[in-house]
């Protein structure tokens, strides 16, 4: 018998029979995520009901040195839950409960296959609110969202994943369940575990419980977009709204290619000249909110806006953020391929980095839309091509785009994490001895490396994915 | 030629002549930090004027094995800046450079050796604004502020050290280089060892420079001091004001003896029956501050409150925040021994944990007055005794005082460390297991224990401190 069909048969043993699905036709949709990564079948799906099975399938795969790959709601942009030849994937949609949600600490304790916008709703019934909000919060689940350390528009306001983490439960690769962090807000007892754990990509541990921090829901929210007649506009309004304490919940960004499929869905007169838009979202106290909203069109006027439109009505709201949320999929429909990367700059270095992009379309012969969450120096650079020729002309685009970004002492990621798909790249960031410190630290939670194996580290992706 | 020569001889080579020093007159005050824990005289004190210079110091050390304690203001609570016999204290004092704001970014780049109280001062003269504030902000430094994660009153605003925390160069036990984190906001690119780094207690490499955040400088603020009759009417009272989406940049409490100290100098009537105050300050626009400090005086007279006393010119405020910064010293101004306990309890718990100190002090007939950041249910629990014989009924009351936090599922640090004092008990919060791993990570970091042995660690401290 192979240490696969032993480590499944110890599997199902534990978890119980049905726990181990090997159907290829159900398979499938395991084998990819929401990426440009070349799909890999996994040998068997395990869906897991509890930490206890967790650990199960940890032991087992531990003793056999079967590769496992946790999988949220698959939604990821960097090939993360693709899993690796013959391995499995662990997945969550059968833990997706909000175990509680606690008014008097402003706490909820979560499985991680809780869909990010389920959350959000629960949440906001009991007048409390999750402010992360990754693109895809319909379907992604909050077990991606802490692998990934998501972002998101409010991230500009609010901050991102790790800073609503108080404490989790994590099973180690050997299936030791470890109580890491807090129920409280503060804590500085040993190692921060817990933040080393967020946007690890699934690679030190596996989250099957989470306590994360809730704030009170703002009272109202109002959205105004400031068309602007170029790109360069675009970061100076960004440093002066941060100058003059504006603090808006989100500050996104469209170009010109994204305006052009959200224009016809927004329901708003949109000036024709316009190149660049700020969409600006102001929550907080409902008394407040149309001083802010007057002081802040002032600002933006005196900073040559063509024109600022407020979405009041939830409706006009919807609309709006419905066609944002719609554009990474809109983009993806206007041509057969789409690689959508997400790198971040220093704010003031912005408007650098919009006009490099436009330089890279020339030269490379390749339309790039971009949008993103300008408040934070966040951009998805979308590349898109048909023939599979351009491929090596996008691949030297990105290449250059990312040198670019580490000139300007950006980052190649802002939420989406390094996966498969970022990881020959690691290099251009981070140096050897720093790589190798991070690779020492893996070897002490995964000292087989079976926990979702190829991802992030060069030298792994390529043994596991072929990537290089 | 011993090894500690060795290392003196290669250390006073490479950062010149007068970089080390031996004047045991010199070396006394390096001994110690701001707590209890006994003084262990160092055999050289190395100080450091650029990261070179750490980076020879820590070869040195490597090659020769001699133990490294860094150290910034000193003014630790746990006895974390305590060298251990034959070591040395690599200390920070000519690093002490703010070496650039910057208005756009609102970021700064620190040495460790900055006052946190000057990098505050002069970041306000920009009108940014860096929210920690340790008590001790007139003398501790920035480096002693990240080996903590230092808070203050206004984490329960602003939050604590750590999330101010971009990017750092640190240097590690071999003398190896790096930068970790970004100098963008948002980054999910390899693990977050800047924020295992933060709370480290200089346990896993020195940080050299760091790149902070800084947020625009509130406009204005005011203080309000809430009498109440009862400690137990404390915990509900955050509760309420958090439910009703009051955010005051902080909320600390006073328990009678504290009052009692600060009384006399805060000029301000409070009545007799006082047995606890909430300190609570607002922080934020100018026109917006009187309405907001009205309704919140409304909610906390109908909460009970004997008296709201408002103090809201400059003077006044001052005054205030001087009596409770020097509460910490007066305390230790009534007996010949303090010992002051920085637990965490989740907030709906603080009453609980107050009655427990009530009752702990009846039980053992001492005296335990208690403040702190209640907003954060992050309480100061002070131990004053005078005769050495006390000592051991204080042993017992602490050591009960943990068990009850541990219970009410607590921590036992929120901003002061654990260090040599708190290492005994971290078995009592952390299981076997969580602290093999944190070990496993510490000898990824520094296989030859040299840096800042001692602390953390129950068998560390147990062999290089005595303290068990």
């Amino acid at each position: 018998m192979s240490s696969l069909d032993s480590a499944l048969i110890a599997i199902e043993r534990a978890c119980g029979s049905g726990s181990v699905i090997r159907d290829p036709s159900l398979l499938e949709s395991y084998s990819h995520d929401d990426s440009e990564a070349l799909p890999c079948m996994p040998e068997a799906v395990v869906r897991a009901t509890s930490t206890a099975d967790v650990s199960a399938v940890m032991k087992a795969a531990y003793a056999h040195e079967v590769p496992v790959t946790p999988r949220g709601g698959g939604t990821g942009r960097v090939g993360g839950a693709v899993p690796v030849p013959g391995g499995i994937v662990l997945a969550f949609e059968k833990m997706n409960a909000v175990e509680g949600i606690d008014k008097g600490e402003l706490t909820t304790r979560v499985q991680p296959g809780v869909i990010t916008g389920e959350l959000k709703r629960v949440t906001e019934e009991e007048n409390l609110y999750y402010p992360p909000d990754p693109n895809s919060l319909d379907s992604c689940a909050i077990g991606g969202n802490l692998a990934a350390n998501a972002g998101g528009p409010r991230a500009f306001k609010y901050g991102v994943t790790r800073e609503y983490v108080m404490g989790m439960d994590v099973v180690l690769a050997d299936g030791t369940i470890l109580k890491l962090g807090r129920e409280t807000k503060k804590g500085v007892t040993g190692y921060d575990l817990t933040s080393l754990m967020v946007g690890s990509e699934g690679t030190l541990g596996i989250v099957t419980e989470a306590t994360l921090r809730l704030i009170p829901k703002p009272e109202a929210t109002v959205t105004a977009l400031a068309c602007f007649s170029s790109l360069d506009e675009v970061a100076p309004v960004v440093s002066s709204l941060m100058a003059q304490g504006q603090l808006p919940a989100c500050i996104e960004l469209l170009d010109e290619e994204a305006i052009r499929i959200v224009r016809p869905e927004a329901g708003l007169t949109i000036p024709n000249e316009t190149k660049a838009i700020l969409l600006i979202e102001l929550d907080g106290e409902e008394a407040r909110l149309e001083g802010e909203l007057e002081r802040m069109g002032n600002i933006l006027f005196d900073l040559d806006a063509l024109e600022v439109l407020v979405a009041q009505h939830s409706g006009e709201r919807e609309r709006l953020w419905a066609s944002r949320r719609e554009l990474s999929y809109s983009l993806k429909r206007q041509a057969a391929n789409k690689l959508s990367e997400d790198v971040v700059v220093p704010r003031t270095k912005m408007a650098d980095l919009l006009g490099y992009c436009a330089e890279l379309g020339d030269r490379h012969s390749l339309l790039i839309p971009t949008y993103g969450h300008a408040g934070d120096g966040n951009l998805h650079v979308n590349f898109l091509w048909n023939d599979p020729d351009e491929k090596a002309r996008v691949d030297l685009a990105i290449e250059a785009l990312f040198r670019r970004v580490i000139e300007l002492r950006g980052t190649l990621s802002g939420e989406h994490g390094i996966g498969i798909l970022k990881a020959p790249y690691l290099p251009m960031e981070q140096s050897p001895a720093l790589i190798a410190l991070q690779e020492k630290i893996k070897d002490v939670f995964d000292p087989k490396h079976i926990l979702n194996p190829g991802k992030i580290f060069p030298a792994d992706a390529k043994r596991f994915h072929g990537a290089c």
